[in-house]
């Protein structure tokens, strides 16, 4: 049965999902949630996941949320992109909680601050604290990426895909490619996959995602 | 080999980790991490994790960090706080993967604002705004314990304990028990299990950690 993946195109952590379905090579179709017409707060939704989040996946009778957990099942259901050996697994799920953390974690909210907001809700304060939270966590990804091709092992993993999430978007959110070399190469080696496509291309977006595209 | 674990009191993170040590029944012992001397960012620390951050735990030859690197660890060792079915554990992750992201990832900073930068920093709209999502994502987990004693399944899992993490520290942080009945009754579950202590008790802080106990 075809996996569905609850999602917008605009949503980095659904993103991390549907990246990851598309690379484990899975029969999935996207289910278009409407995030900025409030869906995520209905009672309909938040039947499908209290949390009220996306990404949600539901294969079979298994419905799953969290970005984290969704790239943990693929990888474990697959045997794909989840690293060689215990070492590697631990290693990747720890950039996976790392970028929940402190990447995705501070980049999404913040770049939904700086696009989608109502301008008159937008504080520079804000703004400008979430900035340098990002920054010191991308400082730390550009160091460690400086003498390795991808963050675990010698391949793409889930931990690649998770960190490298939000950093596709263009819309502006303080990250500049050029202040991190290590991560601009980085995100080069990830887009060069085979089957990887961009978040506009890969989920459904009705409302803005078309003009927003890079 | 008594596993060591790089800590200090103050921190909600390593928290989860001691406590998961100490209900697990493993021999441990803390080695304290001078954070507010600013030990983290010496070059020392950094050759221990890279990522700049306690917890580290040490087992031998295997180095982790992350809390919830630490606490998967902590359960797949000992067959203890981790779910009892496949479907509990991807239960149990996927809390402790919206404790990272939305619960202890917005409560530490807040409660580091708060209480331990300089007055002269804090700055209101960037405390405001961390308190606004902090509610939200409380609001999430008082509404999942409503009709159930624990986050996951029938006891106590590492899911209680990365979520409960920093709710136990007295220090203010917006987070009133009594606007969070299920919440608050969860807490008193939790620290009613054998075993359970406050993170002043079960890890050293020489500089404040005694004067803040609650």
């Amino acid at each position: 049965m075809t996996m569905k993946l609850h999602c917008f195109a605009e949503s980095g952590n659904a993103y991390k999902a549907a990246l990851a379905l598309e690379l484990a090579e899975l029969e999935w179709e996207p289910v278009f949630v409407d995030f900025f017409a409030g869906e995520t707060r209905t009672p309909e939704f938040r039947a499908l996941n209290p949390m009220g989040e996306v990404p949600v996946l539901v294969d079979g009778d298994i419905t799953l949320s969290q970005s984290g957990v969704i790239l943990d099942y693929i990888s474990s259901k697959t045997g794909k992109l989840g690293g060689t050996s215990a070492d590697e697994r631990r290693e990747v799920l720890r950039w996976i909680f790392f970028d929940n953390h402190k990447v995705s974690g501070v980049a999404g909210p913040l770049r939904f601050n700086m696009n989608f907001l109502p301008e008159a809700k937008r504080n520079a304060d804000v703004n400008g604290y979430m900035a340098a939270r990002l920054a010191s966590a991308l400082k730390v990804m550009n160091t460690a990426l400086a003498d390795r091709e991808w963050l675990v092992g010698n391949g793409l993993t889930i931990a690649d895909i998770s960190c490298a999430g939000y950093l596709f978007y263009s819309e502006p959110f303080t990250f500049e490619r050029a202040d991190y070399p290590n991560i601009d190469r980085w995100l080069i080696s990830i887009a060069a996959t085979p089957g990887w496509q961009h978040p506009y291309d890969l989920m459904p977006a009705p409302t803005v995602g078309q003009d927003l595209r890079s």
